[in-house]
């Protein structure tokens, strides 16, 4: 009946079956004169979900997390990975083969500094790093007296035999319906950048900017519609794209070549090297240009100004079109949500259900609306102790039955032409504990906090984190993630510059879509959060010396009131919970089937004190 | 009747009878072959209060402020001030001779490179310049083609005919009654941290640094007990103490001498040379070290080392000793703050009482505890539109008469041997306008907000900055300085690193006294601040899962009711603020005077709602 297409639950490949190609890299290695090689998990442009072609690091350890690094020396070997993913290298990795290391805090140089002896010779593949990254391994090489050795050909490819084709999506127009502002009028404003910049050249080396200024999509990857490729703007003369043409119907063709010249990926170095030639400074950007582009353009005598792409503040501003289709993107996304939430009611207190039973249900209801393209990331279905571990993944393997007493942690989102959603719900399934309601107070007030905040022009998302934690400090407790992503509009669901979290120095401005999804976790128990998305609008405020803004929610789901202890509550705040239910109702209702209208009339029903 | 001895009130010369001093400056500059030169407000220390032979600025050109530049080329002269002083510089600059340019955004540099020629040559005394701020100089004349050129000897020196000598003020020892760590512990901890930044050696270049390591104090500035002095702290070895031998008493020296050799200052600079000429990298503080100590060390052959000064945090956290002599600081200057918001109340609504009064009156209220030695900076008094000045200082002139319907921002603070002390206190005088009370109100939140934080370890100031905004950003407004500074014992009522501000990017440790001061200003209209000091100390949550942090109040005065509107305050802040007033009335009331009991009990009567 429930089905997901967009999503498996297989185990990966566990270590032994692997030794082998182990030994096959570091032949070639021996081969090649070199000591050992970094095997950093990324593409040519860092990003986020990556071509089979590209996991490499998962092809030769196992390890499939979303981020880390292996480095293979002669004797040793190392897998580097963040808090969240050390159970799952431990179990993936082959433990005779590989030691697992923190990614973080210490840094994989301090292991390279300890592990690397005078007249090592390591190889990186200068592609598949920024040159920030570059520069720490330089450090790391020079403390130990060890050569870093850029490759010309990855050493790894070499012996990855049956390694997949690079992917082919085709690419389709995102029409001005959609995007609302044309391609011409995007590179207007970033021939402005490039003055503001002074550099002769831009590198779009991010294909989130690419799909972005020439209003284009893609299927390269999984959940976020890119279509890999890069472009070059010029200070003056017409921009290039950089694209294989296989991806590309005619219409596409024809839509590009009305602002752009299109060449093959090929082309970019030697047109990089021209440009160079003449002296030319280029703008790369520091987050995702590899390290090979700048090197280029150094040996041919032009100057890389590394900063930050310029094309991320603004395609992080949503214009009208934008964020109407982002409005009605939430309202179809609300009718699934409300169907999902009243099926796991019906269902799961009879332990009928399971985690991916839930995950399959939720995106049959998405695909129900006929306008589901993808989710856009793999949705996350944690009951008991699997909702504590913040970046779950359910598989075949780990599959738990939703029972009473637990709670059940579902995070996931859409991939619509319109918009990109992002919601996160914790329900109760059966009598919670008056610890899960205490918990889940605590981070509904951080949310509403979050969701009622009103600010002045210029101020940042570190300047908010705060609203979100302090319920939860007061009781000893915290969540260690961010309070919030910026969003894409019909492309990432994590989406840079602006974030709210300590780390995020840039301002919110209006336009900007942010998640807000403070949470707590309590190891081998229970995991809570609650995810809306929040556009910055302006708000007008009599008396206001300065400009204002505010969130406007645009997520539309019930928040579970079994979990909400009223007492820990103040007026303000179960007014808001009031208002936002109403809104909902209001909202969703007439779009649903009877059985489900009823379900949402008790779920938004108002709490009084 | 009443006095201050430790704050005049006069106003600074104005321009006219300077035009003469920068013709002669001017001369010397064509003399030593220089088109120009940079005339810091700063001495050899960046120190905050520097004595009168070091105010080199306001004795060229008029401005008194407590930060500024000037730069006077050949044919322009600038002075360069922060929008706190901006009009206070156009009334004491010659308008004929200078022109007055911010200090911050854009920076003097911009202004140089728009005004230097090829080919000129700007002087600058790298004793009055830390390194960075030298960079920045070498950068502008860089683009500019002009050469800057470190002088031997200060040309404005040669000029300032009547220039005060150096400071002599006595150096006494500061007990371990009040200092609670031996000067041999502290330099056992201070070995450590040079091990950590792997240095030969530290030159401790910032007095408050030698002044906490050596268990001593001084008297060569105003309102910082500080003993002008540079120390020298070797990886093996003796330290050195380079401090003018006409200060210190037998028992001084002989203090000293316990742990440290005892040099002039004039002993710094070979000895450091020395040391460089073995090779020895040297760590700087890179906020008070002058660019002349590291061109010293390059010069020998040594390596200077820039960084923070590691002493600056093992001096923040104050040891139990510290912490309760802070305490009973404050219940000291407690009695005077209640004996003199008793007399406001009395006199101040009849119209009797001028600013300057206030001042004298609270400083004397100060003087009768026996044991004030300064105060801790000179008293803010502004009433009405002179209270919404931030850093307003009163003089004859702008003396305005304290009168009904307006309000008094008073904030001040005392030096006792066993504490510093900084508080403001906002006072109704006579019926406040609703404004003023929901204006009060929202910063009172923000202050309780501040005061009854709960965090966890290794939060920084950062993360609690915005707590004190919130209420005001809901009505569009906010205010342009920090929430809170880090206040020495018995040295600086600014002390580093640690703030609460959106900048204060220092983990908060238990054992440091932070101020927590939000406020509102009215232009023209009225001031509001709200400041308490407060103590990190750690806290025991029943089901904490990570050690925890909160404020203890050590400021105890009473806080205006009669500007609280109760209808905006929560069950919870009215707690706090009924908690804080029977506590100030337990503690203070047994130390008082019959007539001001019967003021603090009214006072400090509990509210509700």
């Amino acid at each position: 009946m429930f089905e997901a297409h967009f999503q498996t639950f297989e185990d990966p490949e566990t270590g032994v079956a692997l030794s082998a190609r182990l030994s096959a890299f570091r032949e070639e290695l021996t081969r090649r004169n070199l000591t050992g090689f970094v095997v950093p998990r990324a593409d040519q442009q860092q990003n986020e979900y990556v071509a089979p072609s590209e996991e490499r690091l998962a092809w030769l350890t196992g390890f499939t997390g979303s981020a880390g690094m292996a480095i293979v020396l002669t004797q040793t070997a190392a897998v580097f990975v963040d808090g969240r993913y050390t159970l799952q290298a431990a179990k993936q990795v082959d433990a005779k083969a590989w030691t697992v290391e923190p990614l973080v805090d210490p840094p994989p140089e301090d292991w390279l500094v300890r592990h690397l002896t005078a007249g090592d010779r390591l190889g990186f593949d200068p592609w598949l790093h920024t040159s920030a990254a570059v520069e720490r391994l330089i450090a790391a090489c020079a403390k130990a007296g060890a050569d870093l050795i850029a490759v010309e050909t990855n050493p790894l490819d070499q012996v990855w035999i049956e390694r997949p084709a690079p992917p082919l999506g085709a690419v389709s127009v995102h029409g001005p319906q959609f995007s609302g502002t044309a391609e011409a009028e995007k590179l207007k404003r970033i021939d402005l950048e490039i003055a503001r910049l002074g550099v002769d050249a831009l590198v779009l080396s991010d294909s989130h900017a690419v799909a972005w200024t020439f209003n284009i999509r893609g299927a390269d990857v999984s959940h976020t519609p890119l279509p890999l490729s890069y472009a070059l703007v010029t200070k003056d003369g017409r921009p290039t794209v950089f694209i294989d043409h296989r991806k590309l119907s005619n219409s596409a063709r024809d839509h590009l070549e009305q602002t752009a010249d299109v060449e093959e990926p090929a082309a970019l170095a030697p047109l990089l090297t021209e440009l160079a030639q003449r002296g030319a400074s280029v703008g790369l950007d520091a987050a995702t240009a590899s390290d090979a582009l700048s090197r280029l353009i150094t040996a041919a005598g032009g100057k890389p100004v590394r900063g930050n792409d310029p094309v991320s503040l603004l395609k992080a501003v949503k214009n009208q079109t934008e964020i109407e289709g982002s409005r009605m993107a939430h309202r179809r996304d609300a009718v699934a949500l409300a169907r999902f939430l009243a099926f796991i009611d019906r269902e799961a207190p009879t332990g009928a259900l399971t985690e991916i039973d839930a995950v399959e249900a939720l995106e049959t209801f998405r695909r129900d609306t006929g306008a589901l393209k993808d989710v856009s990331f793999p949705t996350i279905s944690g009951t008991g102790p699997n909702g504590a571990i913040v970046h779950y993944r359910v598989t075949r393997k780990s599959n738990r039955r939703i029972a009473p007493g637990d709670l059940l942690l579902i995070d996931s989102g859409a991939q619509y032409e319109d918009g990109t959603t992002d919601v996160t719900r914790t329900i109760a399934i059966g009598a919670p504990t008056l610890e899960m309601c205490d918990r889940f107070t605590r981070v509904l007030r951080g949310h509403i906090a979050i969701a009622r905040a009103v600010f002045p022009d210029g101020t940042t998302g570190a300047q908010l984190d705060t609203l979100a934690r302090q319920y939860l400090w007061q009781a000893g407790i915290d969540f260690d993630h961010g309070t919030g992503h910026g969003v894409g509009s019909y492309l990432s669901v994590h989406e840079g510059p602006a974030r709210i979290s300590k780390l995020g120095t840039t301002a919110l401005k209006r336009g900007m879509i942010l998640s807000n999804e403070p949470g707590y976790y309590k190891t081998d128990a229970f995991g809570i959060r609650i995810e809306n998305l929040e556009l910055v609008v302006g708000t007008e405020i009599a008396g206001s010396e300065k400009p204002v803004n505010a969130f406007e929610t645009l997520t539309l789901a019930p928040i579970d009131r079994r979990l909400i202890d009223l007492n820990m509550l103040d007026g303000d705040e179960l007014s808001w919970l009031n208002d936002y239910h109403a809104r909902v109702r209001h909202e969703v209702r007439p779009h649903l089937d009877e059985a489900t209208k009823v379900w949402l009339e008790a779920a938004t029903e108002p709490l009084s004190l």
